[in-house]
């Protein structure tokens, strides 16, 4: 049986308490979505003592499975002022699970000012300590603070600048293998919730690789891992090969590549920043392609990414930075993205709201396009906190007001990715009705999937919802959203969960798993006054894409329906 | 038969059309309210082509009846993203009412950076003209510029910088009987659409005191008119002598005034700003009290408040500024105040949500509480445009974000007014449910009204609601509120139709149009995503007001019947 282990910040009391066996089938965002529902009023303030910030990892992230160590970061976001999973990579949540640790609920607030470290030791034990020498830090420089006073083993969950400054884009940061702050929980400000909490970094001990579930049937799960392994790997060639960044020259051949503040869909200089220009200028570094970022990654799709000297600058160049620092910022220049991805790293804050809202910003006039380092001048004034970094660091919708612009990119005050919903009409179908605002993670329809045109309404709906469902249950298991979320992935958890626990799911039962899920979603954003499922940006309605000839054509009804099928009328 | 004036700001043409008969009793907010449902597409970005701009004068703003130059303004609201009507003074409304315009209609968008000033003839005919000699400047020294041009005897609504930076809080400015832009539809930040709209001014030559509507019956209307102003006359005695800030006493002793970022009630300052001392000190400086904005008001509660050496500083010092940009930043200096008001009025930006904004950052610690010389140097960064002036004029909700305030007394995106929830909680159930977002004009529960105990909350719900039914009413006949939202007021309004145009219309009939006119506004608010009608925030729940010790305790299910009330299930 799994535990909660509970932190009270206002008491900086810790405590524990089992998991009922009814919630045993949720992990990660399944189990924050209970916890954030039934405990969280959805009408606090998102940085209040009454929001919770809970750490929950996937269900298989004790397992052998591969690809499962995904952590879900949940809570009310103060960016959407909804609910929110943010999920992060690294051995974070590995390690968590082997401790045998079904989530981390922090709750209450400290005095104002003050900041702690949580250490989950390596007996399970949670110690809070004064945070004060890294206060104040860069996620940089928090981690390798915190590696001298806890050892090179420990894997490191941190916040920096933004996260102090209660920034609504504010991340948390975890880090990788190599010990680099490189992994984010991004979206939905998380980081601010930490912040808000007095908690600069959790410093996790554990190991990753040993004190596994023990399964029930070790030769069906070896079977199934082993079909389930050919199938992910035949899947992911391309993010092995040349990381997410291979999404660059797809996205902008299929016309979706959000370039100019979304006003075109394609990028003259998509070939500078494509994840094959990218891979060709990390071998030439010595940098590494076809990285992990936890052990039991067996998709490998991160970059290690070294300047020209051969010095480490970013592990995490991944598309939605290159996209939406580069294209839509109309920014051809790597060794430039690289370095503001570097820079968001480190103040930690999400890139791709960084980027929508510059590109905001561009449209107003106020920064010109194509200026990267007038960018990464804005990324200073993040981190240092002036009015101008502050609005920025507040997002895109903060921006789009504070500087009049019409052309707003954002779903329940989050940032678009970097998909523009005319060219790919099933990810804006995804985009308007998540309850977690406009998310690709949250049910990514890309072309070529479910045998539909992208560029044409029909079908969209019915194939996002199921989508949407598949990433609940993904993201409930701890799966990483490359091993594909479809029904043969439905197919082994079923399987996986015999081997693992005896136990018989049908594939009907595990749908209905992601269904209660998104319905608790729903369920809390209606509480906190956040009941559309209809909040695309009029103006993609409105203006065709160039490259297309058309605007997002999906029906408002059909849109509503999503809604309906999850909650009922 | 009243005309609408459509302007389409896209091909800078003016056409007509005339109001159908059914139509014929709506004016003002309920006409208002009527176009914007019909005509703009609730998901449409406020800046937009797609919104628009309505100035409807009340129905009764043509004839002679007392206090009946109320100018409704209305759009949809970039601030609140609801729908918006935002009610202003002056002689305006009564110059378009004997036009003969019961709306002008304006659509579209110009070319970027152009701004025209539109011209009402006194024959009716409407003119566009390039504003290029007074674009970029202020109320004041706009309307000097136009009464050069066009006349000492025009009226004016205009736009300072706020507006033309499409500010979300920017004011349209209305000149009064004496040609000061110190009128202001406040709220909601109308100022940013007219701005979005390409216009910097709208010039309204015409007569204010003949023209008037011909009544059926003169004698009814002599004698209703005889009745009416002597029970307004009684009802207003203390805001003839001490203007609006006759409330400041009051309130503070209702232990209501927000103070210090409504976290306590009661201002040990109240004396030095109250109504009875700003009296003395105008009359000191032969400044005027008893003053009228418009010709016809009977209530006079308007101020002319000079500096000490005699030069006019503002004729807009009213309860909301004072208490806002006084007790709420604990600032007791009237004459600082004065100067911010002026400041405000110039920059054209709603005192009530600088107050509030600033109040919030004062909490953050990044201004102290009590610095008056900090607030008028913060008034000029928005004047200036930089990114602080931005966030500022911004509101109070994206200062909270941008700055981490857990503390933030907004309403659907509006700041609070001048009345703390939690010792007026018939007006904290206004401000939770009314579209508008929190506005006391919307519905004002004030001690002793209703016989209710303002600071239970027992009753408030069912007096709230039919409170800010009479609201919606008096706005849709161009009347005062200070007239009284009263049984009393509303049989007044059934004899004066009766003796204005012949028709007999019972009290019941002209509610179901107040209750037609929310009902409305809550669809037009359902269609933008803002359905919320529990949105007070959450400290006033849970902080018990340090004077009253109880907190705000009307349940959200009585909230919640209100919208029921209004638009069924």
């Amino acid at each position: 049986m799994k535990k909660i282990v509970r932190i009270d910040m206002s008491s900086l009391n810790v405590s524990e308490e089992k998991i009922a066996d009814d919630l045993r089938f949720l992990g990660g965002r399944g189990l924050t979505a209970r916890i954030i529902l039934n405990e969280v009023d959805p009408r606090a303030h998102a940085l209040s003592k009454d929001n919770k910030l809970i750490l929950a990892p996937g269900l298989f992230s004790s397992t052998t499975i591969p690809c499962t160590s995904r952590l879900s970061v949940g809570g009310k976001s103060p960016l959407t002022g909804g609910i929110k999973e943010s999920n992060v990579g690294g051995p974070v949540s590995q390690k968590l699970a082997r401790l045998g640790i079904g989530a981390i609920v922090i709750q209450g607030q400290p005095k104002s000012g003050s900041y702690y470290i949580i250490n989950v030791t390596s007996s399970g034990r949670v110690d809070l300590e004064a945070a004060k020498d890294i206060q104040g830090k860069g996620n940089y420089e928090t981690v390798q603070e915190l590696f001298k006073m806890y050892g090179e083993g420990v894997s490191i969950l941190s916040i920096g600048p933004a996260g102090e400054m209660l920034l609504p884009t504010a991340t948390v940061a975890a880090t990788d293998r190599d010990g680099f702050p490189s992994r984010h929980a991004g979206r939905g400000g998380m980081g601010a919730v930490m912040g808000s909490k007095g908690i600069k970094a959790i410093v996790i001990e554990g190991r990753t690789n040993d004190e596994k579930t023990e399964p029930v049937d070790k030769n069906l799960l070896k079977d199934c891992i082993k079909e389930f392994s050919e199938m992910v790997l035949k899947l992911n060639k391309a993010y092995k090969q040349y990381g997410t960044t291979s999404l660059v020259n797809f996205i902008n051949r299929s016309q979706g590549l959000p370039t100019r503040n979304f006003s075109r869909g394609t990028f003259d200089g998509a070939e500078k920043i494509s994840g094959e220009r990218i891979t060709e200028i990390i071998k030439e570094r010595g940098g590494k392609t076809a990285h992990s970022c936890y052990h039991g990654c067996i998709i490998k799709c991160s970059h290690v990414f070294n300047d020209k000297e051969g010095n480490h600058i970013t592990s995490k160049l991944e598309y939605e930075t290159v996209g939406m620092l580069g294209a839509n910022l109309e920014i051809d220049d790597v060794d430039t993205i690289a370095k503001m991805d570097r820079l968001s790293s480190d103040i930690g804050i999400d890139t791709i709201e960084v980027g929508a809202t510059v590109g905001v910003l561009m449209e107003t006039g106020y920064v010109p396009f194509g200026d990267g380092q007038e960018v990464i001048s804005l990324l200073g004034e993040i981190k240092n906190g002036t009015p101008l970094g502050r609005l920025i660091g507040s997002g895109c919708e903060i921006v789009g007001k504070a500087f009049g612009c019409r052309r707003v990119p954002v779903v329940k005050g989050q940032a678009l990715p970097c998909y523009d919903p005319r060219a790919l009409q099933g990810m804006g179908v995804t985009f308007a009705t998540s309850p977690m605002g406009a998310d690709h993670t949250a049910g990514p329809v890309l072309p070529g999937m479910g045998k539909l045109d992208a560029k044409r309404p029909e079908g969209q709906v019915e194939f996002s919802k199921k989508v949407q469902t598949y990433c609940a249950i993904l993201d409930n298991f701890g799966l990483c959203l490359f091993v594909s979320p479809s029904p043969k992935t439905m197919g082994f958890i079923t399987k996986a969960i015999k081997a693992l626990y005896g136990e018989t799911i049908s594939e009907n039962e595990l749908f209905e798993i992601g269904k209660e899920i998104l319905r608790m979603e729903f369920k809390f954003n209606e509480g906190a006054g956040l009941k559309g499922v209809d909040d695309l940006p009029l103006f993609f309605r409105q203006e065709p894409l160039p490259e297309v000839g058309s605007s997002f054509g999906v029906k408002s009804e059909e849109l509503r329906s999503i809604k309906t099928y999850f909650v009922g009328i």
